[in-house]
């Protein structure tokens, strides 16, 4: 099967870029314009979808019954062999397809080392496509926007659960187990959640999940999983007992950020500003430097995609865009805290932020 | 910590390749020459190392802490942030290390995407660096060979336990779950195993685990597993209750092509006439076009590295090389016979056949 309705859409951007053809090679966007992905492995493959619509897939012999399985009958499958120089298999089949000296978008998980074989091989310009990719699925439709909402609910439902259900003594990881098993009892799928105690919180992309949580400890809480498809992505602190005056200032001023770069959000707002905001609410105390990742992500079909909160994607914000406002103060061995909700530029233009959970300093 | 042995041996096969760095990005090569590797995000991340045996890691500020840990002091970490221009940033630090107007090679793992935005940005020429990487450990040392026997002696001694356990009514995970205990019960680590019963063995790459064995099925085991980082790998069949004529016809042909093919191999043997062998017995009965795949591997430090046993690799084999011999039949839907040993060439340039198992037909 084919997605036609956002191949449809890529052809769009393809013109814009004066791509002759996009490559998507397994992965997550093979998946989601045919269904189907296989094991990525060193022999290459992937599907060229042409700037008149019209798609072919190259892959090596041992995975052609899958392909010839997954895509529609008028789409050719060509087969190189083990025994064949593969980058000369692949320059007849560009040749036959009308792509020699063409210009070819590549997606994010395409393998380098085999472009630059089959660049040796035959004339065609590489390109980085992965932007356009994004862009096929950046704006939301209705129906989008819909699952958006619910894949929030959930997220926000679990998130008022787990303040019954958590107390000093238990585990980061016993935390995160609640959050997950919560999210896919309540229809939510590929549930994700990281699970910080006290200064674990410092590093933005925490992995553990031993750590036991004390008296006077804080607890951040980062998850979300799928509704039909679409993500859901949201962080709350947790304290134990009465926090110090500095942790209280330190919270106030990350929520004031999240808050204030949360307002400056609606159709035809300059993302640098947004990001901007944020990082000079931090800079009241000095510390926008210890944010050291963008200010927010967009999301939809993953939970990174386009657009990026950030001074260096110089774009307006428009109907239909969904991404996270996610501002944190990390600083290791001492602190970590972050605020993180999703917006949705909704029909009219305005903000919706959909994680309704307090952003009150949450003391229990 | 970097393998100085095996940088040195880069920058060898660097020179002959006229490179005049090669980027190493998260995977196992990168875990291989730095004993780390992080997770692969978007965000671009590598390890140069320049001709004269110089390094430098590049990578987002998020991921500064983990290499600043992980390499010597002397090896520069360049960070950029998620608010630069990455394209930008990375052209001055390569600037800054002497490569404008260079040519680097880029190893397995390389997204193609992001090396598209640099090479916009600044003048660098990208090449398939996966074959330098390859020969660097194409030929093993005195201590790896005897990892790699060790290994085959693990996959041997678990085989012939398996034939004492294995009975009808087991399923294909039973065997693979027997299988992966044992090996690393005798020290095997990062085993791995496919079991294939019947018809399901047509499938050269098969997954699956639930099927259940039945009175006269035959079940394919393709299985192995690390000694001090080395691997085995080897494939035998097994036969419950008398195999049909055509079974033992069948199977006396892979066996034949296994082991006319491993007595051709020997230092200066031409891989592709060993390739041809094989294929040339399995053609008595005209059935060398089922074989989809090569006939070999090389194996090593992983289980697929150079050299490849195919036509299409026209290269002669040396001492210290290792690689698997793995003729099969494969008709979809009724049949999969597959014989495979690992094979090397020892001190002296004769071939050892590290797996000892017997190639008889095993019929319990």
């Amino acid at each position: 099967m084919l997605n036609a309705f956002y191949i449809d859409k890529l052809v769009r951007e393809m013109r814009t870029e004066g791509f002759d053809a996009v490559l998507v090679a397994p992965g997550e966007e093979l998946e989601f314009l045919t269904g189907f992905s296989p094991m990525l492995c060193e022999r290459f493959q992937g599907l060229f979808i042409k700037s008149d619509g019209r798609c072919f897939y190259i892959c090596n012999l041992l995975y052609e019954g899958e392909f010839r399985k997954a895509l529609p009958d008028d789409v050719p499958v060509y087969t190189w062999f083990d025994g064949d120089d593969m980058a000369e298999k692949v320059k007849g089949f560009l040749e036959k397809e009308g792509l020699m000296h063409g210009v070819i978008g590549v997606g994010g998980t395409a393998q380098a080392f085999s472009l630059f074989l089959i660049a040796d091989a035959c004339p065609v310009t590489w390109r980085s496509g992965k932007a356009a990719l994004e862009r096929m699925r950046m704006i939301k439709t209705p129906s989008e926007m819909e699952s958006l909402r619910e894949s929030a609910r959930i997220a926000d439902r679990v998130f008022s659960e787990i303040l019954d259900y958590i107390k000093p003594g238990m585990t980061e990881g016993d935390a995160a187990s609640f959050l997950l098993r919560r999210m896919t009892e309540l229809g939510g799928k590929r549930p994700e959640c990281i699970a910080a105690a006290g200064a674990n919180a410092a590093f933005p992309h925490y992995m553990g999940t031993s750590a036991v949580i004390k008296e006077r400890d804080s607890l951040l809480l980062d998850f979300g999983c799928t509704y039909r498809g679409l993500y859901s992505d949201m962080t709350r602190m947790i304290y134990f007992g009465e926090p110090s005056a500095r942790e209280r200032t330190l919270y106030n001023l990350v929520r004031r950020a999240n808050e204030e770069a949360e307002d400056l959000c609606r159709a035809g707002a300059y993302i640098p500003d947004i990001d901007r905001r944020a990082r000079e609410v931090l800079d009241e105390m000095g510390l926008s430097h210890t944010l050291v990742n963008r200010l927010g992500h967009g999301i939809g079909y993953t939970v990174h995609e386009a657009p990026d909160i950030k001074a260096s994607n110089p774009i307006h914000l428009e109907e239909g865009m969904a991404f996270s406002i996610e501002p944190g103060i990390y600083i290791p061995g001492e602190i970590g805290i972050r605020v993180e909700d999703i917006v949705l530029i909704g029909t009219g233009g305005e903000r919706e932020v959909l994680n309704r959970s307090t952003k009150e300093m949450i003391v229990l």
